[in-house]
């Protein structure tokens, strides 16, 4: 095999649902899908209709182009421009600068192919969204991290890396800076307003020999249930040069359309496209003519307010049930938005896969991701143990809360509690 | 950019495109584009309402997995062993061996990231399909053609390049293969039984030290109009370990979908999942759902035969316009399927996007694709430029004599027989 192959390991989500699929009964806070009962296949299905009531629907059969419908990527700039508050043009990107992929992971895949050599390095949050560093390590990127806080990633951190590579002469090795900004994949986290832009502005300042880019992954954007709305890092690169910046539609309205779209730089856009003609030639076209339509006739703006109506539910309910029934001693995020809460346990427990926690919870019939499953080593090399995911995306409502007593009577056995065992 | 980007060119057909575009009223025997007025829009809109019809329909709005939905992947291996005439144990494969993906490209493409290196050897035919031969080059990989006759590629060149790479002690580089073995892309030849099982056993006979297998590309198997069907180089690998077969839905029912499939060795496979984990985790839901419900509900069958209804009509109309109307000392292929049809011009002609022939056809109003973009270098480093690929794909019906008549005006004129060139 090449040596891409060989660097590509089996992800370790694999064995999570391998377990899953085997334990009948289960109640699985750990994949992230979406809400099943919510999957909007009415408005897909008259969205079918209208496309192909008229002649030229059938349009939408034939090959489309490789950077995907034009009508679509221009709709998708009002689309960004009504989320940032402010038009397209004072931010310098128009439809030339969308590109349509399969999921924002092949934009995410075709952006690091395109920038990166086996031993160039990408900074990230620690801890981030382990399929794409799983993504970066088969590219044979070396990912170095800078830790979180209540604010998203430390950008102070981040400031300070870039001045250590600087000085240790690598700063020539690094490409981009990977950051959800919006309800973070795996902590439920938001960069803040003014991180924002003090991360632009770092991207800016170390681009000297070479442009370092920000690459912002913004699929949890739309699904907000409280707070203020925040300006993407993008909005505030008014020519378009430092950012990139990927949405999707699985998660705002449906993953089976499998459609991600990016604005980026005119020239890497050049670069990625030129890629993506070898690796499809374009996304399904199909997608695209239903997903135009989805915009047009409001059925997307539809759906994204059910789902958030539905998610703060799911959210609200989570929460409440952990406050509920959790052992003393243990923290959690409370996420304005997206599909995670971000669980830590007393620094003494292993939330790994061969721990104790994650069997005992396994055993009431309960499921997690294991949170080092989306940490790299720190500064020191180390890798954190004792936090784990929880999702509320797919999970049924009726299924929430126990669901949580399950974990519950699990974290208070590990933790030694065995007679708060059964208080939820 | 990285060492890739460096290395992924635009594709040569790109600029025909554009001309195409700021040329009104041409006549295009270039892009390899399907039957417009064919696309089943009428059968797609059924299967949509088929499929959401059922409560469980709305799963095609989630995501799928990494292979693709199992239950068309059973279906494909029903569809495979019908096209074979013998059930698919006899060949060794089950469903867990099929791959679904963005267009049988991106199999083609996962296939090559899998094996190949930098400076890692190809065997190809002289010419072959030229997207996939640039993606190989994008790759870092060495392309070696040998010539194709009337029955396909010279098998018994393959032979002897295997021989000649074995003494300079080069075998070891050589990973695959490449065969389109029906109507092939752009000569619309078919590779003969006899030589089908000839490639397998040069395969078999050199896998020494490492495996070296055929990539079998039967994107046009199924657009079949005259002659006898031929089972796949596939089939005569009982055990599933040196062969693997691509086949799609955009040739035999529909481009928009977006849907191909592989079948492989399960080691293979193994590498190649974990590469689509990382690209997009899986391709388009809702096309594969479709292309379930198309297959079972017998659509996909019934367009299959409409298709090659009109493609037989199409080419009839082509080659009888050719012969009618094109000068003396030009020679075609006769294409018992696919899209295309090769013409050889005498030595003394360049059809390339430079030469006069392409000059003259444009001015006329007609388009095709110059030769050499599908040609590799030959033993001696020579590119023959006297050839161009017809499509009788997306011409429409009633413009194929009015096209054939251009380009015989030109053809005419570069050839120096001015008079003639009203003739057709």
């Amino acid at each position: 095999v090449s040596a891409k192959a060989a660097r590509t390991c089996e992800p370790p989500i694999s064995d999570l649902i391998a377990r899953a699929l085997h334990t009948p009964g289960l109640i699985s806070f750990a994949a992230g899908l979406v809400d099943e009962e919510m999957l909007p296949a009415k408005e897909v299905a008259a969205a079918t209709r209208r496309v192909f009531a008229k002649a030229s629907g059938r349009l939408a059969l034939q090959y489309g182009t490789t950077p995907g419908l034009p009508a679509l990527r221009q709709a998708l700039v009002a689309h960004i421009a009504k989320l940032e508050g402010q038009p397209a043009a004072r931010m310098g990107f128009d439809a030339d600068d969308i590109l349509l992929t399969t999921g924002s992971q092949q934009s995410l895949y075709l952006i690091a192919e395109a920038l990166l050599d086996p031993g160039d390095i990408v900074i990230a949050a620690n801890p981030s969204y382990f399929v794409y560093t799983g993504t970066l390590a088969s590219i044979g990127a070396r990912v170095l991290t800078v830790p979180m806080d209540e604010q998203g990633m430390q950008v102070a951190e981040v400031g300070r890396l870039l001045q250590k590579l600087d000085a240790a002469n690598e700063l020539s090795r690094v490409k981009f800076i990977y950051c959800t900004s919006f309800f973070q994949n795996p902590t439920g986290l938001t960069l803040s307003l003014r991180r924002r832009r003090e991360l632009l502005d770092l991207a800016r300042r170390y681009s000297r020999g070479h442009r370092i880019l920000v690459v912002e992954d913004a699929a949890y954007r739309e699904l907000q249930y409280d707070g203020r709305a925040l300006p993407s890092i993008k909005s505030f690169d008014r020519a378009n040069q430092y950012t990139v910046l990927t949405q999707t539609f699985s998660k705002p309205f449906a993953p089976g359309l499998k459609l991600g779209y990016t604005v980026m730089p005119p020239d890497l856009m050049q670069q990625v496209l030129r890629l993506k003609g070898n690796h499809d030639f374009g996304s399904a076209n199909l997608s695209q003519w239903l997903a135009l339509d989805l915009l047009r006739s409001g059925a997307y703006r539809r759906q994204v307010q059910k789902l958030k109506k539905q998610y703060t539910r799911k959210r609200d309910l989570l929460l409440r049930a952990m406050r509920d029934s959790f052992p003393p001693g243990i923290q959690w995020t409370m996420p304005q938005g997206g599909l995670y809460t971000w669980v830590t346990m007393p620094a003494n427990v292993d939330t790994g896969p061969n721990g104790q926690l994650f069997a005992r919870c396994l055993a009431q019939g309960a499921l997690y991701v294991p949170g080092e499953y989306a940490y790299g080593p720190d500064a020191h090399g180390q890798i954190d143990r004792r936090h784990l995911r929880l999702c509320f995306g797919q999970v049924r409502t009726r299924d929430i809360k126990e669901g949580v007593a399950r974990l519950a009577r699990a974290m208070t056995a590990v933790l030694g509690k065995g007679e708060e065992a059964g208080r939820g």
